[in-house]
């Protein structure tokens, strides 16, 4: 029986853990839990899953929700908040497998304590290896612990690992699906709207993953973690454009084999492969082989998705790098969220932060979310001198 | 240093081989070779390879290779002929690896040979697992002998196999290209002439095995091969037909992941990864991804293919069956290529040899050689009728 702590109880990947948990009850039972603001979710997750500890953000959230429990007798269950919160529940003695699936940096201090406490680390969280992954992964290496990827593509890149060692790896290819502007001509970029970019072909997901699908700098934060998780040079991380998202990466071998894999777009599936490592598990989330038909494969177009290239650079500066892009750009993408700012002066605002970043390599958590409070500031005011002014562009 | 043993060296495989031991000369050398009647490339491979056996078919063939040899002042090198010429070959003492590919059921007691000589055995040889599969496996597990596959198909589903336990797959994938009459209606498959059918799409590959992949009976067989390679039920086996020829062929595991390899369609790669296995070895042999574009994949058509249904019957049946199956099947192959009988009536000949065959599990090499030559006559006498008269059809 492995014990399963979540970091992001309510999410999406939460909620997708638990249905895991909750269709292998043989195999898994929860731990502990950490979710944000939703009381009213935490509240029904305490009484199904009756967790040891539940973690809310703030002090206020935990003891509203406390109040709830005693009111509904639901005893036994430690609230707790705020980042202290999440680590207490991270580094729960019980939990065998943390899933790491707060967005942002704001799981970044748990999932570290996770490695730490020497727990499996499951990562859905891609901005913990975009930002702090030299200190993870050193942190994973030291304490002999895995760090198993729980996005479709990672996940998909540490399966087609297997088939080999680490050192006969040539590269990795990362499939993108190219997004909704796949097809549009530069000159359109300058006019696309919130509503546009928020139309994903393949996934349905949340609004800053899904414009960041629209601009490739998912996919960058993508070859970053991949650098990260898998010890290999940026120039190793290729990117190849793959509409229908069948298969979900592929790793090429130095003898000239590449292996791929493919399966359901239903995140249950890698978390399950994670959760169960290095077993498989049976499931009914199967692909239907009749359905293949036609896959598409095709360059990405650097020229209309500046963000690929930012990427690239940031990879390879590493350090602060990674760091202020990630920040930068969840910035920008608020800014065109809130319809402050143009599609194209997301990239914009990104490499000009970037340009501004010293080189600089943090070797603690602290000094990471310093850099990532910096350069949240600098995106703020480098986005401002686009607000309302395309004309600059 | 890995000393090689070929088992049909002049052959296309045998040559392949011979060019990765040229490229790798400080991880493979030449122990022994086998080849048939070519008495000019064996002596050539002589010259070039120095091996310390060389066995040809006849032993007219060998003194006259012997006698060449002499005056060519090439001395070291024993000359040997026959079913015992190979055998000497495939279990010279010397020998880690052998590569049996002497197509057909020649190549039979070598192969069985080698494996009770303790030595990994790289399959190229098709036959020796449909005919006597479940004797060469028994024999491999006995002796804790790994058979790596070196056909395209199982060497792709050995690859893929890595990334889980044997207990984890739930079913396998071949790939077929369909061959060149993939899209041709029903009606018109009575008038296919022995040119048309020779024209393979993807592969350049002797006359038997591309006559073999326009009725699909090669994928028949690859079927049965992985029955025995992989230990896994017919059912368990599914064909997914792919004119691009670019993914090899798929593992789907219990969980929903499945895995699939890419390379470029030339058989030296199968051969490198079967003779470094399990280490994988640098190569050029590499597929250009950008060149990937668009893959294909629809279900197999079993009423205009019969060869297939064949197949799965004969499989299900086990022992007499497949050998009955290859063996009907070579004998209408050179019927057809002779132009007596026309292209629909080699699955009509393996049928009615297959309802001719009764139930017989064979226990040796020599039984199993029996059943061939006893399927090889009815398929004769089957044959007959069809000849210049596909009115009776």
């Amino acid at each position: 029986m492995k014990q399963i702590a979540i970091l992001g109880s309510t999410g999406s990947i939460g909620q997708s853990t638990l249905d895991i948990i909750r269709r292998y009850p043989e195999r898994f039972r929860v731990a502990s839990l950490a979710a944000g603001r939703n009381v009213d979710v935490a509240f029904e997750q305490c009484v199904e899953w009756r967790p040891r500890i539940m973690s809310l953000a703030t002090e206020e959230l935990a003891a509203a929700l406390s109040k709830r429990l005693i009111s509904a007798g639901v005893t036994g269950i430690e609230t707790v908040h705020g980042t202290a919160g999440t680590v207490q529940v991270s580094a729960t003695p019980e939990a065998d497998f943390v899933v790491s699936a707060i967005v942002g940096v704001a799981g970044l201090e748990a999932t570290y304590a996770a490695v730490q406490a020497g727990k499996t680390v499951g990562l859905a969280n891609k901005e913990a290896m975009v930002a702090a992954g030299e200190i993870l992964t050193a942190a994973a290496r030291e304490k002999n612990v895995p760090l198993l990827p729980i996005d479709s593509e990672h996940n998909a890149i540490h399966q087609c690992m297997r088939a080999g060692e680490k050192r006969e790896v040539r590269r990795l290819w990362l499939t993108a699906s190219g997004g909704p502007f796949r097809n549009l001509p530069l000159r359109d970029f300058a006019n696309i709207t919130v509503e546009q970019a928020l139309k994903h072909p393949t996934w349905v997901m949340g609004r800053r993953i899904t414009i960041d699908s629209a601009t490739l700098l998912n996919k960058g934060l993508e070859i970053i973690e991949a650098c990260r998780l898998f010890n290999l040079s940026p120039s190793a991380i290729k990117v190849t454009v793959h509409p229908q998202s069948t298969v979900h990466s592929f790793v090429e071998y130095i003898d000239g084999s590449i292996l791929a894999q493919i399966s359901v777009t239903d995140m249950r599936l890698p978390i399950l492969y994670a959760m169960s490592y290095p077993e498989r598990v049976e499931s009914d989330l199967t692909f239907d082989m009749a359905s293949l038909g036609q896959l598409n494969f095709e360059p990405p177009d650097f020229e209309r998705f500046p963000c690929l290239r930012l990427a690239y650079e940031a990879a390879e500066k590493g350090g602060a790098h990674p760091i202020a892009l990630n920040a930068a750009d969840e910035i920008a993408v608020e800014a065109f969220l809130a319809g402050n700012i143009p599609f194209i002066a997301i990239p914009r605002t990104i490499e000009e932060v970037l340009e501004a970043t010293p080189e600089n390599h943090p070797a603690t958590i602290a000094e990471v979310l310093t850099i990532d409070r910096d350069a949240r500031e600098a995106a703020r005011n480098k986005a401002r001198k686009f607000t309302h002014a395309s004309a600059v562009l």
